[in-house]
């Protein structure tokens, strides 16, 4: 059994952790790790769980982990991974960071969007970032891992066939998000109390995301020149768990609808998270978060619009899954030599 | 007092009719006409409406309304209102059809998107289309009213300031809309029932919106060759009433956030139902249609957005009265010279 | 034009106040009062109002209302309304209080609910308490108002025909309520965050309510002895707006379905704000908050069980204007001598 | 590998069997089968399915199952489960029934609340009924079984440690049943639209529910005469998946609140899917359906309320899985002699 500990047990992303660990047949859960919930045990931050785990939340910062735990997850802030991720990485054999602090590698990128995360050049050289289904057999034996965010995650699988794939110039991309209320965890803020949040379309970040830098910085670094303006506008809408990422994409290339379809089943023939579907194909018009809940699939589909001439590409993922902690058990069995799908095999909840 | 018929009065914009029509101080409802409830009461066929109005659903085929009605709105589909409007018109001084029968005058265009609804030229040149606020004195006796969707009703509203006020010439106009599940009416449809419509961020019109074909070409004709492609990919979320228009703008002429701004301002400064938001104003992201729900409002905001050099354009209203029961009262009080705001004073019902 | 103060007035009460009170014919809105957010415009604290109204909160502490105000609201947390409504009442002719102040008659039943809020027999007596539609005249000159809680309108309207009216010795009333996300305010609390608070049937107060006590308070004094043992459990449920109260009686008394309908209809014949239904007679089964959201209606359902002989009465509202601001302004026009409806002709925004 | 068929694959509950069959490692699903769907796959009829199980619909009543299949489950409506069954048990070793059809054993109950459900008193007599928890070993080896309603379930398991535990005489229950959408299906019923179901609170079933029939008949079977009146009243509220049940009791036996908590604990100490909480153990007030959602948990509550003195039992369970399939699959697992949790350890997914 691998041992796995978490930092910031307390959160969402934290509590999703727990359940796809205790869930998983090769991990043993050794280690939760917090600030402000010490001695608190899992049930009672997770309403959900409640199980006997025979552990608490202890202190992180008066811990040595090196003789409890194979893997530990950061489910901090990006200012707390920063801070953690270094001193961990001595102690265990593989670190995966949930937040945003190692994301970005072009430094001034970095210090745009995260101004308050300081980390050294040589840290961020260590880590592998990315979608597993884009950076092959670098997560292999790897120690420190950044794994993508929610949005990032959805929109580089949904451009990957055009860039990576068909290698096509894109002009323009234009990312209009909607997520559930969940992406904002449980920080107390008057506008994501019930009353304010429930029935809202929030334009809560209309012209920037940080996950929009992300994927910009990860395409230029793995294919420059392909994407000549990135840009997104991100809305909260009325439900929990889920997003949607619309890319309105904008070539001088020649394509055609036939030919994305297949460039997109071709892409990911081999990757069994990611679906590639056709808008009508089932009951309810697809890809919709609804149809992935619980689940680690990313839904994608392309369609090719001739009015304006756009490809537009959607993907849906459950971003507690396959946005976060589900990522995080799928980088980690890559890391680990564990078939990829190890404890990923469940099956959309749906409806819900 | 004007006498008010209202044919479809079992849908959901037939309810939001008698709604407004019943609190209006210088209307008097006199008919009600339908196809399939002859015969009902309307608290039988709207929950929320119990008070007693004396009438009943007749059938509309064997009525002529020359003598009960000064005024019929038509809140039909598109056939009906386009089999309708002639007759009637020949019956009562005016005609407001709340359907897209005759909203596109290009003929093409409307083949393209109504290839179902024959109508003939002579009789939409009779009408008078557009959002109130931008169509000047036409209004005033007219005898056939079009009104706009209400997708077109937010987006005209959010675009107009551009072209119409600043003259800017657009070179792509990407719309990407969210909406409620009211504006799909009551039809008995799989897709639409709760346990599948709940939580969902469904794509179901993700590469063409008819819509969309009614702004470009009202905006043609209102001032040729000022945007060059629009398109429209439209979602419903997980919420009953409202929708938001975001509008991703790109133009070579040169703007910046301050401009953009006073030009919003400054082009609805008398238009009391549009009101120009910032994004962070208020304890919420707005513009939202959570924050006009129930009201005749439509809240716009403007924004530049370095990454890429778009405009953002959002626009919220509530589709069933500034998206159609309450523009229709609009247009009415200016056909028939009452005060725009009469019967519409009520504030948005929030948090709702 | 009556002069209005609201202090409180940048809560969700507070804000449906400043609606119903700025759409009033006979209203004028003069003063906002508050403490943490003196300064503020009303379209800082309340998204969907943004009509100028030349006023911004004030504090109350320091504010002389004599010459300003006819009648102060306060929308305000129990305590603060017990501190305020003695020295208001000396400087204006009539303090409207929404708080649960001083509701409970009774000294020993208000110290068990309201152990914090201490008040003076003399202030209590000059109080008058209740639902408007039971109080026959005694509003009518009143110099200080205590409006009844969300389900203890919707409790007593419910049983009033039952114990007032038709005189029943009610062995057992359970009460069954549930509530959407709006009851419980804008006050930070982790339960009250979107992501948990949707979806929840959540059991917030299993074996007890001081709306319960409210309503034995009322009718103990109304009428001694009719109801041997009244209990209450209530439940959030996922929405944002409106109530239902379930009350499910046991007598021994002799009734049938027939004279419980009679009952009700004779009872409440001339109230035009409580709508007596049948459970089937529209599209949904009534009664149904959704059915009254915006409106300052009651809808009220009797139903004869013969299963364990019970009689069920079911009741709905919404929960901030006939549970509170409207019933308010209900209050104020029956205490000025205004038609009791007057500004609270809105219908229903259904659906919503 | 056991061999499972399912009839009435294309409703809701047939794809939850679907889901829960595929994750289950001892099970291989061999068989779907229909009526109107027939040549339709999975995916089509169940959006978050998507993987090829190389199956379509087959039509059932052409088909012999004798060398297919292991056991077959029937989420089919009670007439076509009374008509099936008979036949189905000659062919096959097990047949599951999900429907009502075979839950009520006595007649003039059946009849009363299923009139157009025949069957033979025969057939009733094969088969096994009952909340896996409190049959015992009746269902190893079983070749019928009949499993209970989503509400029944979730009632059996709250009011069991009273009755068949404590041996209480219950003098009154009275029983408030609050439930997600899901609960109706996915037939075309106006009232179950997303406009007019979004926002209810929809007293569906005020005073009668065939649920509470099936409850009364399964404990006058197991302990006669330990309830007197048992009556229900069932709401439909604003979510999709999950249901509480609430359970008010009278009795002038003398309990108090420990010595309840103490007779819960005890009569489910082995009962890994019943949990027996507290209302305020953790974040929310629990029980509530949301902390089960996915999960094969029926969480438990109970309360001792000195107003009234009665006793309050709250139970929540998701309908779809310990209230339909997973109970199914937890029923499978002990006829056929695997470890009762086996393909059920999903923890619950929360927030959703």
């Amino acid at each position: 059994m691998i041992r796995v500990g978490i930092v910031g047990a307390s959160g969402l992303a934290g509590g999703e952790l727990i359940r796809l660990v205790t869930q998983h047949p090769e991990l043993e859960l050794t280690f939760l790790g917090g600030s402000s919930k010490v001695g608190r045990r899992p049930s009672e931050l997770h309403p959900g769980l409640r199980m006997d785990l025979g552990l608490t939340v202890e202190s992180t910062a008066d811990t040595d982990l090196s003789d409890r735990c194979d893997v530990v997850f950061l489910a901090t802030p990006a200012p707390v991974s920063a801070a953690l991720a270094g001193r961990l990485a001595d102690q265990v054999p593989c670190v995966i960071d949930l937040s945003g602090a190692f994301r970005i590698r072009t430094p001034e990128l970095h210090e745009r969007w995260y101004p308050q995360v300081e980390r050294t050049a040589e840290l961020v050289d260590r880590f592998v970032y990315g979608v597993p289904e884009l950076v092959g057999d670098q997560l292999a034996g790897a120690s420190l891992i950044s794994l993508p965010g929610c949005y990032a995650t959805a929109i580089t699988l949904g451009l990957a066939p055009l860039t990576l794939g068909l290698g096509l110039d894109l002009k323009t991309v234009l990312i209009d998000g909607k997520s559930g209320s969940s992406g904002g965890g449980l920080s107390l803020r008057t506008a994501d109390l019930h009353p304010l949040r429930n029935g809202a379309i929030a334009p809560y970040a209309p012209t920037g995301h940080r996950h929009a830098a992300e994927v910009s910085d990860f395409f230029e670094r793995a294919k420059p020149g392909k994407i000549a303006t990135l840009s997104m506008s991100a809305y909260g809408v009325s439900h929990v768990r889920g997003l949607l990422a619309s890319s309105y994409v904008l070539t001088d290339d020649e394509v055609d609808a036939r030919a994305l379809q297949r460039a997109y089943l071709r892409f990911y023939k081999d990757k069994q998270f990611v679906r590639v579907r056709r808008n009508t194909e089932t009951l309810i018009p697809v890809p919709d978060p609804q149809a992935v809940l619980g689940s680690n699939y990313c839904d994608v589909t392309v369609m090719h619009d001739p009015e304006g001439g756009r490809i537009v590409v959607l993907s849906a993922l459950d971003n507690m899954v396959k946005g976060a902690a589900g990522q995080g058990i799928q980088a980690l069995n890559l890391r680990f030599g564990l078939a990829e799908e190890t404890g990923l095999t469940a099956q959309p909840v749906m409806p819900a």
